[in-house]
């Protein structure tokens, strides 16, 4: 099941906000056995979000996550760049109305609170869509099902994400995807360049193609205490193969290293720079 | 000057790396005067890089900041992306091989470091582009000027990616954007619904169209504890200009807060929630 990640938010573009909404998703989706293929972030402006959700659309994934510009200010215009985005109005949704008055309400100490234009725009949704119950604040996330591509909208503050995630999108993502896992497993090498490993990758690979081995450097290939940390990581429709075949991949990069070490002990010459990687 | 963001690799989609570098990289170009309008992250293939490179070519920003896949492992294929995306090919630049070649000698304690295929494809750059100077790492990172769009591609250990940033794109994003500044300021708030400020945000941007105000909950709407930050900032050719209207958007903002704090002080009744917020 392929995913799109859509962030929406100024603060993101200034520097002013790390991301990490988008990191907490794709992890998410991924140990659900779902697939992100792209993270988006754009703006607050309306043609912003239109664009790129139109682009996204196009690409037909089977869902897309928007995050952030479902409140009450001015310039929370996700809903409207999706209405724009697939050609449908905007409406009041009474049963996402009946969410946030409920909502102010259970705030409420004493009487009613009004139900404001700031807050009725909070149920101001494309036609089409429902909303999704939040949990923990007042703006209802939105999910808009459509014949290829599911939509859904979440709001950016990231209780409310991950709440209304768990409770409405975990069962979905996992009746999408029908039953697939993943599983990863890393570990750290400090005595080799990250262009040395490359070939040694490209083996273990070709033993197992349904393992993903990747290279991570840290710290800078050839620095003084520059570390690799080696990620393998496998999807598959059934738990065992998707982690005996990382457990297996792991093993055989493990054997080969130590063969390595093994060949350099006996001729220290032919790694002539392993003084700097000590 | 518009700046796009193309963030490569697998490990920001499957929610193993948060992206700090694209964090990092939108403080720096707004404080330099940039204006990031969009953030891509993709895989490391070579269809998605190239498809991605693309549509933001075809967007025609200034600048294009592509971080991550130019190492030497077999999914490290930015280049070639950017090569197929723009219609060029690949081939062995004599400049960058020379770069990698001494940062392999100045590693190297007795001998030459052979220059395996695998650190040759450092050095396989598109026609047309240059190296840039890697003051921390082996990879060079890479700049192709191109009529209306100036592609660069940085390595996305950040260490890296931020040295080749200092060391050759602040002075060129200067020199793009002419002298333009960025000022912010923000405070807390804590006795008020985002809802309740959100007429109020409208008022001060009217009166200072140039400030742009945000408002960001922290902890959610209504819930116990929760605060919010009002976030003011500003970009003028002019530093003085940019600060001063921040300067009095802030103090139009507390002045209006000051005065609606007091009004409930003499009308408790008005806020009947406000034993939710204390």
């Amino acid at each position: 099941m392929n995913v799109e990640i859509l962030c929406v938010g100024r603060e993101l573009l200034i520097g002013k906000t790390l991301n990490t909404n988008a990191h907490w998703l794709a992890g998410q989706i991924t140990a659900l056995g779902g697939k992100v293929i792209r993270v988006t972030t754009v703006g607050d402006e309306v043609e912003e979000i239109a664009s790129s959700l139109k682009e996204i659309v196009n690409r037909k994934p089977d869902l897309v996550i928007a995050v952030g510009g479902l409140g009450p200010t001015f310039d929370d215009k996700t809903l409207e760049g999706v209405a724009d985005a697939i050609g449908v109005r905007l409406g009041i949704n009474q049963e996402a109305l009946k969410l946030v008055r409920e909502k102010y309400q259970s705030l409420s100490t004493h009487g009613r609170l009004r139900l404001t234009k700031s807050r009725v725009k909070m149920a101001t949704l494309p036609r089409g869509a429902m909303p999704l119950y939040n949990p923990v604040g007042t703006a209802p996330g939105v999910i808009l099902k459509r014949p290829r591509t599911t939509l859904i909208c979440l709001p950016g503050v990231p209780e409310e994400m991950k709440a209304i995630f768990n409770e409405s999108l975990v069962n979905l993502i996992e009746a999408k995807v029908g039953g697939a896992y993943f599983y990863e497993e890393s570990f750290g090498v400090a005595d080799i360049f990250e262009s040395e490993l490359a070939p040694l990758i490209d083996r273990v690979m070709r033993k197992y193609p349904r393992v993903y081995v990747k290279s991570h450097a840290r710290g800078g290939e050839g620095r003084a205490g520059a570390t690799l940390e080696l990620h393998f990581s496998s999807a598959s429709r059934n738990m065992a193969d998707a982690k005996g075949n990382v457990v297996k991949a792991v093993k055989m990069m493990k054997r080969i290293l130590a063969e390595r070490r093994e060949r350099l002990l006996r001729n220290p010459s032919s790694q002539s720079h392993r003084h700097n990687l000590a």
